[in-house]
């Protein structure tokens, strides 16, 4: 059960509440976001203490969730969550295309891209600062000076920013160059890594872990949000399954689902999803069909030559192509680029 | 290494390629389909004969196959195969969709749907008459009766029927009442089966087994092909992975990943991929959208009260939405409805 | 809930009792095995007319099943089932090993396989002659030749014989030469197949679907049984996962797994679970110490010319090595080799 | 490639071998363990230096390894790593037993259980203080308060400690209080984590990600033994599968596997592997069978009240049959217990 507290409620409005909670013996969650403080109720026999909340005239609202997810799910906040950043919403009826290099090389590279980006339409360049890698051989990313990069180059462009954090003692760092964190898909189960992107502002985009359930995938979101950030976007990127054609199998009937249960946005990674640019487009068509809400695309000016995931990335020319067809399918589906 | 003969080739040119090759010590398969009669050769140092081949006059051309699969492969036939079926044609501009309950149950059921299906503008009508039933203790299917049922509300309708053959035996029986053979998921492996339904000449649907790569999906198209029959449709229907959220995870990428190694069309049965009929129409769509050249939907007067799948069954308003949305995406991806 | 008659009924009892079920409105499903006559009950409310059956003489008890598969289960038959096969027992005390060449190849190294199978005191000779392949163009086996072969080299020198039967047609020549009969792991759900060898009485070894859950092939195991077959032995031969360093993944958890739900032995197929021969004896060693009544091992003299399955073959030294082995670790767990 | 340094080298001569192939054009990755000074090489042709560095008196070796994983691989050290922990040694001729509650919940579980540990001939106490959780609304461990009843108890008692470590911040306080540090599923790729715990001296005791090929396992080992720490216990806790029977599937074929390709010991957690205490005993013995050097047991003295996992823990009659089961077992594969 959860106890969403008016507007107007005060600090002792809440102490109050917390008070009496715990006065008739439950365990207590409090969640303070930018919008909208929450308090999540823990133990037997909720139900009876209800009308007692509700009541008092501070009170917001108090709903009964059946799912083991709370402040994510549908019966919380029934009405799609859109989410608001600088220039752009997610969620809403605006598509939204997140392009860019894998990892920040250089300069040149992400002006360009930006530059192709901007011509398109696309709202967002994204570019991995910290590259989580498999091997500690691999080129680790560039760094602070990559983001630095992102910084530099958003501020000349106008187009919003993604990069990832891999580290609880990055985001403070990140936060201050980017628009929105990424949480990767080996850090989905990272819990004090969660916890830290809650307790900051910015919005986060949470990949789902390459073996995770979409259960498991909404719990992690429900971190995030227990610590009060509420602007959390979904990245479905594929999951691993034996099929070896494609890198991952991108599980496009996610989007259904998570839509179902909860009121959060969610965008689609088809690169990572299959893995090779040759099936991108069919697929991020195939995502906007399918309902999601944006699209996290790697394009690179050289894709042979990229450090990092040259194989999956589109070329100038193959963006070009994918968004003019974009253009046609969105407005099918209710959606506007 | 595939030897294609000339449409005006005699049984006699194809004895003298197949002395040539065994007396240069290669081994041979052939097969004899309807337009194509085409001789399969194994062995090493292949290329060494190609131009000798090439250039008796009774033969159409010599290819090289890198594939394990050859007659399925882009390589032998570059251009897409469009299946010729009755009133019909599958893999061209036209989407395909097949339409119906799970399993033949009654009459009216049949007749009540074909009345949809018609209306909406489907072109085929599905149900199954022998079901493959995890339990021996479940619904087996009416076998001979529902065929005859089938048979009627087509001749009655005018509309293509699709039925599952799960036995050899039962080829000759289903062939006779059927416009397409359907293999099981189950059978996908079935060699014997795949043999039989190549030496016969109706077009067969074949269903990617649940834990099958693309790879043995294509091979065991090959089975079927190398009898003859080179009418063979794809059926992407999901596969198994550790996602319980939906029936299977259906795999959308499958479709320009097979597009890319072969001619054959591609449909894809939205209805036991997610297992969920709230979830079909955003899949039927994402399909269309990544390139299906049809789809396979369970459809039912009354999804509460099917024998079987009714969860994921749409009803007869669902289909008539899903079809009215259909027919705004097809032809933003160059298909017609 | 099932109805077990005693020894002594006749034909007339088996007839009064399933009369008086359909009376009350039950479905009815009838077993005639070699020594038990069984009448599932099939609808609601079974429970009421428990001690109405009980009480009937020849009746021997009625066993209420919470499991979808009935006779597998051990409600059904709670002691381990112990099947007679000529000179040994499945499921005793003694461990079981089954050894041979993936194909019969030819009589030579049956022949010498053979003589080392008896020298190390194995119980099984194992052979292929129906194989299925992935592809069309491979070896498909020596079909009635290998049959013969094998069953001339159980007379010649006194082994067991097991081989594999892929299709209906089969199943009358197969047993005529074999001692057990094996479905394949692509056959597991081949339910007509299924059928054929639960009506003949030769014990049947079951091996699990690549991609099967334990409760689909207690399933597949129930439809055998269901025709009044028995004699059913498990096989768990490994299961497709995301791993690739193995060529299947062998999950020994489900013979503590399957022995829990049901009386049926279960043996182990090291040789595919884990495709390379290096790593066939450790796996040999952990499956008897989780439980295994037995093991199927591919066994040839010269495993690099092998038509099939060559690099998960062991060859004699190999094999006599491990069979040392065996018999150390068997009696520790209580098994005698 | 890789240089091992000799025992006797000094700074100075490290810095030359690096100037020289900087030099030569090559990258550079230093690994200084406690025992050994490894250079690791990167870039082509380097096996053209290869007779030039061997020359050198102060290195040791020079290495070329296949592989991606380096240190990690059998090519750098063919014999098995043995790990010393105080009173006991990992990967030698001893089986170890690590057992102990899933979290440490309060004093007298720990000093109950160490006791029986104690009495059964147990080398470690096991028990989590940080907990990863699926929800953020579950117990998330008694933090640094566990970590000093576990060190406590670690005292009074004699035995060996291991605790998970989630996060690279708490690696400094766990390392004080335990002997082995625990890398848990989720965080096998958290890189940062591993070079944190590569950078401090105490064994590291690494789970394989529930998703995780081998491969990327022995990736994760390397990134640790790069950062100097070459103590790494590798440990088998089972892997996703669609198989819902079991928690997870456990993979025992991962230890010849790892052992054919690795020199680092690799123990198996039979008990999050299956998830069902009735089924650890098997899995157990199946497991030292296979040759793992030591097994992770959740061992509780009350398991339906423990706040976590209790329906995978033994409770102390079961833990006592087991381990007189594993030291009837254990000599019979070349072990002492």
């Amino acid at each position: 059960m959860i106890v969403v507290m008016g507007r107007e409620s005060t600090d002792n409005n809440v102490d109050e509440v917390i008070d009496k909670l715990k006065g008739w013996g439950f365990g207590v969650n409090l969640s303070k976001g930018d919008h909208k403080t929450v308090i999540g109720v823990i133990g037997d026999r909720k139900e009876e203490v209800k009308s007692s909340l509700e009541a008092l005239s501070y009170v917001e609202k108090v709903v009964s969730v059946s799912q083991p997810f709370k402040l994510v799910s549908r019966d919380f906040q029934p009405e799609d969550s859109v989410i608001d950043i600088g220039h752009t919403k997610i969620g809403g009826e605006e598509l939204i295309l997140m392009v860019g290099p894998c990892a920040v090389e250089n300069e040149n590279i992400l002006i360009d891209t930006a530059k192709v980006a901007k011509e398109t339409g696309c709202q967002f360049l994204r570019g991995g600062a910290y590259k989580p890698r498999s091997s500690p051989y691999s080129f680790q990313g560039l760094g602070e000076e990559g983001l630095k990069l992102l910084k530099k180059v958003k501020e000349e462009k106008g187009l919003s920013v993604i990069s990832e954090v891999m580290d609880k003692e990055q985001v403070e760092l990140v936060k201050d160059h980017v628009d929105v964190l990424q949480i990767g898909t080996r850090n989905m189960q990272n819990f004090n890594l969660l916890k830290a992107v809650g307790k900051q502002e910015k919005p986060v985009l949470l990949k789902r872990g390459m073996s995770s359930t979409i259960e498991e995938w909404l719990m992690a979101a429900e971190y995030i949000m227990a610590e009060g950030n509420f602007k959390v976007i979904l990245c479905e990127r594929g999951i691993r399954t034996f099929e070896t054609a494609t890198r991952n199998t991108l599980d496009l009937s996610a989007i259904p689902v998570v839509k179902s249960k909860s009121h959060l946005p969610v965008v689609v990674d088809p690169s990572h999803g299959v893995g090779k640019s040759d099936f991108v487009p069919q697929m991020s068509k195939a995502a906007v069909a399918a309902g999601a809400d944006g699209l996290l695309i790697e394009v690179h000016p050289n894709p042979e030559s990229a450090v990092s995931d040259g194989p999956q990335s589109l070329d100038f020319g193959g963006l070009r192509k994918l968004v003019k067809e974009l253009k046609e399918i969105a407005p099918v589906v209710g959606r506007k680029l």
